[in-house]
């Protein structure tokens, strides 16, 4: 049953256009988000890591590339609209296989979690440098594993309520900001044999992922969010299993 | 904050296909399921209630019916696809903004109730006169206001588990068939502001929401689901709440 | 279906100790916080509104008034143990049956509140006039009915996460403090029939309960919580519903 | 995070009266439930599994034994009352701190059960050897990992609807009964930092946990319900995190 990280095999998707424009995002994540985030998973133990970006063809996300990826992490902002949705399916599709998806920040507003969740996904917004705060409300789950009571991170985009989304399955953050509003910041759901995980922090112009305590929630997601050998399903027409079903 | 049913505005949609074309259907339903439902609803104390048809122009789901609509009811069953996106997207905006919906039988494969759960909401079924027994598990629920502890339907066709749906908010009934098979038969979500009950019984070829039972639970949840005028939402850009958020 | 709050049977209870010993309680109300919260909800429109309080015989609360109570409020803070155990079972047996129970502030840590929920209820605190803001996380909600996107209290106590309740069914409030912290602040629950809402707010020494926004929530949650003639429930031995059930 | 089961401290309690004065019973479990349930627990790759029983001194839950155990099973039926309410209070407060709780059959009305429950856990029952289908509902869950769609048990006890709990966190399996009844089998919870699973089949006088399916789900829950190292929580008065907290 036990998912060790090291067999877990990680897709790291990122949208890769602030930091080859941005010379501010580029000084913080030179290599972009993805390597960032791809060295932060080897050092926790992970060693099946892949990464994808928009512009390659199919945003790197071919079918056999999915077909074989455990844990997919999705960061975009800029150009969610030029996401194939040929390529938003597959990912769907593959979901609700069992395939584990972990939505960071803005990709709040991507199409594959706005699938998903069914609603609009909206939030308020300041790009003002607040200070954050996330509460741990769930302290015996396993995405929080070697955490203290909160995380605290100096300067952040703040995100506000009402955050249009699904009640979470489980609500695992509580974001605090010194602007006066709050978020819930960790966010559990499944949709078919999959798991979500949606994380808030990780504004590009901040140095949000070089943050240790963000590196640790991100391994232990992937580890959450991995799937397990549940039951099988099937679907469409079938016969009765009991002999006199019809009086 | 009560809703009285006779000031709820209830919209009744019917794809309203086999009833013209299948006389066994006809013959239970010879002015259609939305006319059957509508004089249940109108019997139950409902006194705004309007219908509307696949065949319509727009299907007869205008901007003006649905901004108008507090509770929408759906049946739809073989032509699904013939829906258009453009009036599956205002349905759905309208949910998010609080109109109630109700959704029967074969609508879960419809685009709208897929559209707001987010998964395939595939499923087992057989057309083979099971007997179907729903019973309550959420006795303290409105929805199941005046029942007994279950409501027996002699003839139905199976639905049978895995039903893939998010797990409901609550789950008010399961049913037992005389075939061997589960169903988690009635469902409620929220997406945005709206409430959504699924609520599973209701063949064509049966005369199934001739039954007082089936009625009463409609009529119910058509109360559960009208909108309440609870606190707004805005969403986008917004400035501090507190003075010094910076430090 | 509908409940209209003239037709609820409302009884508050509060321990009224703090009012009778501290002036400066005493001084914010003068006739104790139960006598407020009455008086508030006559004027939502309350007319069956009764008041019972610890020190009177069984605590006000004879199986005659709790037979006729349709929603229970509950204030309590420095003399939880003096509750009676008997007392007690008959509130949580009227509970199972139907009867509402809004539970309020540090009635967190009365016997009926964790005998409910089965946890410790314990929380952080601190007296020191934080500011607070209660955001709203379910729009929808009829509990929130005519308030805004949040309610703001000027001074209050501080209640902070880690709160150990059982996962809300549903979540309607996420407290701000100024002080850094954030809670869970409006948490509804089912236990066998009966419906629960923690609301947070109201600390003696402060006039929270003069404060028209926390009268709305409270008289909205006393119609949310009022009994609905649900489905019945029996238990026990019984037998097979199918003829031929052995094989 | 991951809990390999050689590594989790089970400790598998049973009253262990029926196999000692029923000869019926006697010839199925002949060494007990408890021994039947260890044999299999080390089969499916547990090295550190100890058993405990009613009649012995503090019904073998010692501190020390409740201390060092992870994942506690709980197996009674005609003695609940002897259970002493101090190991009751003992047990409580390890689950609370984070050891699972597994509870079969005629455990839903153990005091432990109904005391983190915090309802009366009752439900309608026949000895009449029915033929019970579990039906999987959340099929990527792990506790169902290995098994097919359904478990079909030949004959068992019925339990039905309506089961005076709270609604499961997660609900993954529903049984059908062939005599028309259905059950929520398998019920998920969390209470403080523990995991608790109720676990439907095993009436004593049939051969239930020589069943293999049902040994790879108890095996399955105990991987579940082992702690994680979540963040730690810490209660009472706390000072404020930010400076200016008071204006």
């Amino acid at each position: 049953m036990t998912s060790d990280i090291k067999d877990i095999r990680i897709t790291i998707w990122n949208e890769y256009r602030h930091e080859q424009h941005n010379p501010r995002v580029a000084a913080i994540y030179p290599e972009g988000i993805h390597t960032t985030l791809a060295a932060a998973l080897h050092k926790s133990g992970g060693r099946n890591i892949r990464t994808a970006t928009l512009d390659e063809p199919q945003h790197g996300l071919i079918p056999d590339v999915l077909d074989t990826t455990d844990v997919l992490i999705w960061w975009g902002h800029t150009a969610h609209q030029e996401v194939s949705d040929e390529v938003v399916a597959r990912v769907h599709s593959r979901v609700l296989e069992g395939m584990g998806l972990i939505v960071l920040h803005s990709g709040h507003f991507s199409k594959i979690f706005r699938k998903l969740m069914g609603t609009s996904c909206n939030l308020k917004w300041r790009e003002s440098n607040d200070r954050e705060r996330l509460w741990v409300v769930a302290p015996g789950h396993p995405i929080t594993e070697g955490l203290g009571e909160y995380i605290e991170i100096e300067h952040e985009e703040m995100y506000g309520e009402y955050f249009d989304v699904p009640p979470p399955e489980t609500l695992i953050f509580i974001s605090w900001f010194s602007g006066g509003e709050v978020f819930r910041s960790g966010c559990c759901y499944t949709r078919g044999r999959g798991k979500i995980f949606y994380f808030r922090p990780g504004h590009e112009t901040l140095p949000t992922y070089h943050h240790l305590e963000m590196q640790r929630v991100i391994a232990n997601a992937v580890q959450w969010a991995a799937p397990t050998a549940g039951a099988p399903s099937t679907f469409g027409n079938m016969p009765a299993l009991e002999r006199s079903s019809e009086r």
